[in-house]
């Protein structure tokens, strides 16, 4: 962890630059103070197992430092939300990071000022003392006993989760085929619904299901939960504490998922949101590195979708970052999604909006697409910094990282070859 | 028109050779007269803009002979029909195909012993006379009065189809946008269910509605009705008379159609089909000209899902060829089409499904893999042959077609630069 | 045409917020008197067929004023000039405007300060009093007759373009297949090149020929100049009078294009650039309103290799806009695609080359990605606007456009009807 | 190992049905013999590492029996060509299977009659004892140290393939980059050349080297290989003992691979082939299961390219399978992949080629169709059957592998949870 005056002493630096860019800024734009504000209220869930290197099918390396255990884990996510003050929740994998000691857990959270978001549970890996193997499936599975595992195992995160605090669960399912034949397609959509029946069963009142969609991988011929509509079908028959989660790279190419999001709001079902950037599938890069254009027009959608429908932006729905990062610093990796979460928000907070309902009214395209795009090329970086700066956290988060060596830090004290639970 | 006698030469000629392969396969598949019987019972309608040479954004290039009326254009089909006996089902579009004169009509379609299958509305293109534009779209348009002329004009053609014994309308629309802020997607879904509630309410009784989705083209960044997801929304808040109705080319890359068909079944809202084929986007090639697998594997979840439901193979689905013959003369296109899509469904009803089902409850993939195969591969050709043959059609009906010169018939009758009426 | 008082005017009510802007960004980047300069230098062809409404092979929605005639295009050209001063080049279309008095049009090019960028032949759709079809192809056509009249044709475009101050060809071959079988491809590649030898042994000494590569559209199956690795056979084997020409939308989808402009670069082969943006296919939509950051990297790329090669960016590479204009006005959508253009070319030239060749060297890849996007989300608005400015042009060319009521001039005086030559 | 009385007596069950079937097929087409002889030359390496069960980023579920050894992964390949007498070959990667004592393997290989097809090397992991990290790339580092690295690394591998008799490397390079910016692609290009060239230096006068491509995956937003391209650009500047290798899941979505054969083969720079099949990326599945009707396309290239250069079908091209076995058996999953390529290869033989010449050379693009689909839907598994029964080997393979129980006994001799070395 920083102290304070390491903060300050960043800040103090680049204080003068600040100033004249957010001086500038917050004279051409509106309302700069109202999107301050909405920034600050907003935070994005840190998954625990995106604090260590991630890998792919053909390998894995390692960074060195990495939080060997969920105290490390978390406070990673602690520094992190130091930093930037935009990071102040933590989504926690069960098996890879069961709490054994809650109430421990739960102080410690205290002390980084986290919340506990969604849980999430794992039924797509079989671990070592499992009984019965997911090779074939879990809530989709011919074998009854292997859905009632996964549902237990599913009750059980729930548990968990309620322990925390955390009042939802984000349920990912493998389950699919890849071959022609080896599903009968139905049996596998009526066997997960009612394995997900069983689940929602057992949800608490206060709480929110996720179902998860993704198109394809790790099975690669069909996805039981393959698509928004699947999803949206699953979350339908459950019932009202049901909602589907959209996953930026769990789509075919060239989806259109701002519209997607934009139906889901319209249908009252959309809960949450994982975020990451992908050019070929679910390639879990950075969020905004690639398409960051996509990111916004996302934002637009969720910004103006939501207040269509009376929501809280930042607590309605559900927020988290869920990347996997191969080459990069997990915690850089971070603090740069953070940013460009933020940027595109505050990107969609400027839209014009009265003046983009008056252009689509007239069909004037053209005109649409110059409100649209005035938003997105204005430069809110300063705005997101004095957001920041309000809230005691870095002026430039990345650059407080490196100026301090932190990851030399960490591979200090935790070593070269640690290796964080997780893919 | 050909006569009987033309038929059975050409028949008699290739008996001897088909007598051969009809005894081999017959004496290998368990049930060749059960498959016979469905085939016989099969028909797939003609659409009538599927007569003359289709084209794309670049041009056109003109066949010859082609019908410049709809009197032409069902004597085309009859003549399909005659070589098939598979072809007896007639789609109109209105306003190419305005039958002024629906007895005659109907009377011409009892000649060639046609049906009238689904009858479709175009909103997609401005006609001459036409008040409002379409450029912006027409159930979802922003202006009530286009979408009540968009309304008024699908009302317009179930009254023509009324006339003619067809009981099915089917509404592609083409309604989206091209560029990012140019829709509100809220409201265009809002407005089009409108739409359709309205047209709903205009539809006989005994009639149903398919509502056709399609990924994109021509609009290029969103389409109104995009997925099956949003077409099964529109379906179930439509009502019980409205249905999903899938084209193969209308879909995102890669996606996994056949289970998007045994989930609309298990909906009890798969209305039709659109059999095409393609490699890039919505080619309109010819059916199983690139991808024979995933046809068969279409046919399988038809097959078997039609039958976990109690449905009629042959009545209770909407079966059409919608196609572009841009290079390939357009009856000998559909004489393959036909010959695709029968051949498929015959292999589809091959399958071993009690072996299917039972490796299916193993997590038997490789042995699900061949019971697959061994339907796929095995060359029913001779099957297909033998139906036709008993039903007084061509062993060959294309062979046929050029045996008899039919084209250059239909120059030296039409003439060299007939232009049908269509896309 | 605008006279100057008029453009005086709209810059002198915007010139206040204009400096402020100006003087903002100039102090916090390194060099915009460098920025300013190389964009007053860079101009980007407007091709004589983008000033009409496109359309889709679904229909045509016309929109009114377009230009008839080719001093109708040429006039506005000259608008879009006036407006911007980055639009001072004509790409011609052969025959959809054929020049017949060359030296009446280079003295009404002079009038409007244009200079005639790489000509374009068309052997992809049949005219009126063509001899033989392009149906099945044009230089890899079975029959040497047809190759031949295509080489031809490119013969004749090339003397249309000596006559006007041309130095470049562009070939685009829309051949291809649309089905398995139709093509030998080795044959029809040969063919092709042997054609295309014929073109090169008739090009003047000082001038280019690009060969235009396309993934498909409007064949469906297979294309004959598909993928730069074909375009680039092609031009080894012509010699070093033959480049490659990208077109951002011809592509399979997720190609990276930005690595394929380098490499061309590296083998000093990449000949010249079609602008446009696309979601789905060949969707010819305004430059950078879909992938504004693809856009940048490409440009980055571009900087980077001529700069590299010792290419003058303004003149040693041709930049055509090549879009179709089916529901905007194609004057605005011009405008905002110069903008579009303009903008990632200077936010490549923003970018800290010696920087991220250091983090290149460091493998620091959260470097690399933040020397990048600090480049891409400075606001350069400011900068594009100097530089119209002192060039006489209008701070906001749209703005202008707009406020002049310029397309219902337009309508005013050629009609509400007309249809420009074109697709 | 079977004995011969197990095969004998198996094939001596289905001989009379076999008869049949191949009595009549071998009536119908023109030259049942020549295939035949065909199938029996053409043997399908297999490669070491896919003898275990192989596994995704998700993790991975084992299977049994799986040889942990590369003398128990020669006995299993063994088997399998016993089964079907057409997987005669071996294909080593080092360091996975470092054969120590190599005479002691050739004595095994020559035992099981294999021959050693192409080496394979492997810089895209990092071993335990490796002094730099392949993180970053390996011929494409920035630090020559790594290329260096990687260079010697192949030039062990092509001492270990000399010993052994092999005569040909094959070199897959996931170089590339998952960031924008985090290569300089010309450079990456150049470091990558100059490293092979090194390797081709110490190349022995009878090998050859396999320049393998891959789209993407694991690196995310480019590969220094990418495309068949780029891989035939090295290929040239290297010279004429490199070769382009085509593995069928290294393309971006919808690329026509058959066209990429077919002019590699003009170019006379095809060197071999990796099959495997996928429906979303390069998902490794069995060959023939998702695309069958593709992989016919393919060959039908291979053969009348090779045809028209005059190379021998069986021993100028290396043929090898690339799949991962993730949740089949693996030596099930390779017989179904060896039935599905021979079927391909038959099916290309049977292309009545003078016909389709005819057709093409009379654009009669309906008629190429017939021949082609005339082949593909021939039942030609009676053939392979009669070819196998010829050699000795089973009428069905996987039959006599399933009626052995013979993963049963592997599991019985080498344990429930034994893992193969790969991926």
């Amino acid at each position: 962890m920083l102290n304070k005056s390491q903060i300050d002493a960043h800040n103090e630096k680049g204080l003068a630059k600040h100033k004249k860019g957010f001086d500038y800024v917050s004279g051409i734009i509106p309302d700069a103070e109202g999107i301050i504000k909405k920034l600050t209220d907003f935070q994005v869930a840190i998954p625990s197992w995106a604090l260590g290197s991630g890998g792919t099918r053909f390998g894995r390396f390692s960074g060195g430092g990495e939080p060997s255990t969920l105290e490390e884990k978390m406070e990673d996510i602690g520094l992190l939300h130091q930093l930037n003050r935009s990071s102040g929740a933590v989504s926690l994998h069960i098996p890879w990071d069961i709490p054994t000691d809650a109430k421990a857990i739960k102080s410690l959270a205290a002390d980084f000022d986290l919340k506990f978001d969604a849980m999430n549970s794992n039924t797509f890996q079989d671990q070592k003392d499992q009984k019965l193997s997911y090779k074939f499936g879990s809530m989709q599975h011919v074998d009854k006993g292997v859905r009632q595992q996964a549902v237990d195992h599913n009750i059980e995160v729930i548990k968990y989760g309620q322990e925390l605090g955390s009042n939802s669960l984000t349920v990912w399912l493998a389950d699919g085929s890849s071959f022609p034949g080896q599903l009968n397609f139905r049996n596998a959509f009526n066997n997960t619904l009612e394995s997900l029946q069983s689940i929602y069963s057992a949800l608490p009142d206060d709480w929110k299901i996720f179902v998860e969609y993704k198109a394809f991988e790790p099975n690669f011929y069909s996805t039981t939960v393959g698509d928004w509509g699947q999803s949206l079908l699953y979350a339908n028959k459950l019932g009202e504490k049901a909602y589907t989660l959209v996953d930026l790279g769990h789509h075919l190419p060239n989806a259109n998922i701002e519209q997607i999001v934009s139906l889901l709001l319209n249908e009252r079902k959309l809960g949450g949101f994982h975020f990451n950037d992908s050019k070929y599938g679910d390639d879990d890069l950075t969020v905004g590195s690639i398409k960051p254009y996509q990111l916004f027009l996302i934002f637009k959608e969720l910004v103006e979708g939501m207040d269509a429908r009376g929501l809280n932006h930042a607590t309605d729905l559900g927020w988290m970052i869920d990347a996997s990062h191969n080459i990069k610093d997990p915690l850089e990796d971070l603090l740069q999604s953070v940013e460009a979460i933020n940027l595109a928000y505050a990107q969609a907070l400027l839209v014009d909006s009265k003046a983009l309902n008056e252009a689509q009214l007239n069909n004037d395209v053209a005109g649409a697409q110059e409100i649209l795009q005035d938003a997105y090329r204005t430069d809110l970086r300063p705005v997101l910094a004095e957001a920041r700066l309000r809230e005691g956290a870095a002026l430039s988060p990345l650059g407080l990282f490196r100026e301090q060596k932190i990851r030399q830090q960490l591979i200090g004290k935790r070593g070269e070859k640690t290796v964080a639970t997780g893919l």
